[in-house]
């Protein structure tokens, strides 16, 4: 978690909202990413997309069936989803996103089989939120 | 719709599931996508996904505010988490997808505002992902 959250940072000095997301395979990391929302112009480049995207093409295959995601704040429904299609078994969050979050609102996306468990490093990845939206205002 | 459906006919013909998508805004199609995960090798690479994607590219901005995305089969969360995001105002989709789709494990992350119908040219869309998987067993 706290390379998802070096991530993250990147993120901040960035401009972007400050999420930053690890895959680990096998106590190896194969890919790490953090939000580029703004920089790319596209709404679907979350850190955990990215993240997948990249651990498969480093895999070779579609599934992840094998890894561990970590990622600083609570995932939304799309990538929920995206870890679902992914068969990612284990997802390790910092905050909790109530607003936003998929246990809100797509509870059942990932895979049944799945892990999720948050609260890790949790203050950390709030406050570098909260940091950056108090700067927006 | 019709172009839509042209978009899973090249998707079958690569060997993937057949599902289509284009975005139409102010009666100019701004981008057309076919599905991709098994030629990319990446779960998040539905034609909703890219179709968002590329229409964002086109625009110039994130939000797709003025537009409507057609797309052969109803999306999964995963993309009606995207297409929230990005605050498509209209859904228009052919076949539905009980199993699959948004309206049965995310039936909340589309924008407040935004309309979704199906059941437009649903037999040809159906027909299409049913000659596909019968192919495949």
């Amino acid at each position: 978690m706290r390379k998802a959250l070096a991530e993250a940072e990147l993120a901040l000095h960035e401009g972007e909202i400050p999420i930053g997301a690890v895959v680990v395979c096998k106590d190896r990391i194969i890919a790490r990413a953090h939000n580029l929302t703004e920089t790319l112009t596209d709404v679907t480049a979350h850190a955990e997309m990215q993240a997948i995207t990249m651990a498969a093409n480093e895999l070779g295959g579609k599934y992840l069936t094998d890894c561990t995601l970590y990622v600083t704040v609570e995932p939304c429904p799309m990538c929920a989803g995206a870890i679902g299609w992914a068969q990612v078994p284990r997802i390790i969050y910092g905050a909790a996103d109530p607003k936003r979050g998929f246990r809100e609102y797509a509870p059942r996306v990932l895979h049944p089989k799945a892990e999720s468990k948050g609260g890790i490093l949790e203050e950390e990845c709030r406050q570098l939120m909260q940091d950056f939206f108090k700067s927006r205002r």
